[in-house]
């Protein structure tokens, strides 16, 4: 084989970033019965089916903003409007400014965001298990995730002492996942105070996957872990994926709790990083503030009580 | 200060992430003379003055996508439908299939997504002086860039020689920007065949930034480097901001040129990087076809005359 025909070798990062829910569609390997439609379970997608349509508020803002026709490139933290909309929206957070608020291309980019950030290669962040796939982001990037145990005997809570044994000098942070992904927990307001302390006693910022803010049942209350922290600091990521039924508007958001001025750094780094590939969709963003405003408690309501419907 | 209260320090990735042209705006030593109003010039950005709106085509298939109302999840390298279109319209790099397309949140992801595929932590790669911030992607990745001159006494053409004595064995990669960025040049066929041909001595692969396609002058003939390529492998980075007039679409696309079968690792990295955000917005990809094959050429030809005559 003469030099120049060689193959292009690839980057770790490039052979790392594996997606392992995207990764299935790719194996040539199952045999599939031809006879049956295939229905995708791999994907969070509550938009399949056709009976989670998002709210018509949404599609009238979406409308306004196309009709508009302009889309130049915003900030790329995102518009000013559309962060304080998140702000306002955010108010169970505590104390969330605009200036808090940096819009991402869905929630999976504002985690890949945080964790890049706060975590170099050599070092290493807590994960849970089971769990989404946060390796996706930090494995190409030769950075360590090491998984604390959910108790499956105990509401799927963190093991608390199994979560404390994998913390070393070269652990950047903890990640949460509340409600829970998979499994459909939602950690009490003692049980995050448990899991703040340990962020506490080590010294940890608390990554905080919040994609399923909300979804909790009557009888039980979602609490955000960055509204009973005060010293650690907390980067929440959410976005319209899942409450609103659209994942495929690639519009998240990284909220900064801050109460202690310990992220200084780390805001700049995250304003850096956006940077990279500068935020969602124009037109999405301009609809943003009417669709935080308009879309009706009535809405997410009805989807909680149809899904609980379903679960019981 | 006790241990618990210490600024949470950032990766290099966050530190060096920086983009010039949007550091501009954080820096508060500038002053504005504040009786005139500021016009930004620093970004590429045909919508600002509203002289130059997208297609009314684009605009109404982006009404008639919104309406449907629905937001699923996309396959991380985008719809099989909008990936034909762009390879539809992407005839002009020569026998590009919807297989060799993937869709990214605009022109810089899909560059930044082909600079970490083929180059790693360590390598370096070859970037033109002077250029767009390239190096916004490389820099906090531990990538080297070095720059080969374009000469502003041949037309800012390549200056060969200079970019072929910057090549050693952890080189990896050759970018081009063509048409000309930021310097307006157009390289002729046969000087993009000569940048060719140092690639293919060095058995580098070509990464052509090509946002700028057909942004060409009526006597000069814009010609795309994978066309002329026939041993060496090109990835083409374009998409909507340009000749479209959206830079705040954030659809862009990479078009996979691999005539002589040398790109199985770096297709399948490509997919695997895709999984980290998982591409644009649906409804805009959904919107895709109508606008790349209803958007008239009347209204590209407008839009280049109208330059034409402001640049003349």
């Amino acid at each position: 084989m003469s030099k120049s025909s060689e193959i292009v070798k690839i980057s770790n990062y490039a052979r790392l970033s594996i997606n392992p829910l995207r990764k299935l569609k790719f194996e040539q390997n199952i045999r599939l019965n031809p006879e049956k439609q295939v229905i995708t379970l791999q994907l969070g997608d509550p938009s399949i089916f056709g009976n989670f349509p998002p709210a018509r508020e949404m599609i009238e803002a979406l409308k306004k903003s196309v009709e508009l026709d302009k889309y130049p490139y915003n900030p790329s933290e995102g518009r000013p409007d559309a962060c304080a909309a998140v702000a306002d929206y955010s108010k169970h957070h505590g104390n969330i400014s605009a200036n808090d608020v940096i819009l991402t291309s869905g929630c999976g980019h504002a985690v890949e965001m945080c964790i890049l950030t706060v975590v170099s290669a050599g070092e290493n962040i807590l994960i849970p298990r089971p769990c989404y796939n946060y390796k996706t982001w930090s494995d190409g990037m030769n950075i360590e995730s090491r998984h604390y145990n959910l108790d499956p005997n105990n509401n799927w809570n963190v093991d608390l002492q199994h979560m404390e044994s994998l913390i070393d000098d070269k652990t950047k942070a903890i990640l949460v996942n509340n409600p829970g992904n998979p499994c459909g927990n939602v950690f009490s307001r003692e049980h995050l105070l448990e899991i703040i302390s340990v962020a506490d006693t080590h010294n940890l910022p608390i990554i905080s996957d919040e994609i399923y803010e909300f979804f909790a049942f009557p009888d039980v209350q979602y609490c955000s872990i960055s509204s009973l922290s005060i010293n650690v600091p907390v980067l929440t990521c959410s976005g319209l994926s899942k409450r609103f039924m659209t994942p495929g508007m690639r519009l998240g958001w990284i909220l900064i709790s801050d109460r202690n001025n310990r992220l200084a750094e780390v805001r700049e780094g995250l304003l850096n990083v956006t940077g990279r590939i500068l935020g969602p969709n124009s037109a999405v963003q301009r609809a943003l503030p009417e669709i935080l405003r308009k879309t009706p408690d009535s809405f997410f309501a009805d989807n909680i009580s149809r899904i609980s419907v379903s679960c019981s």
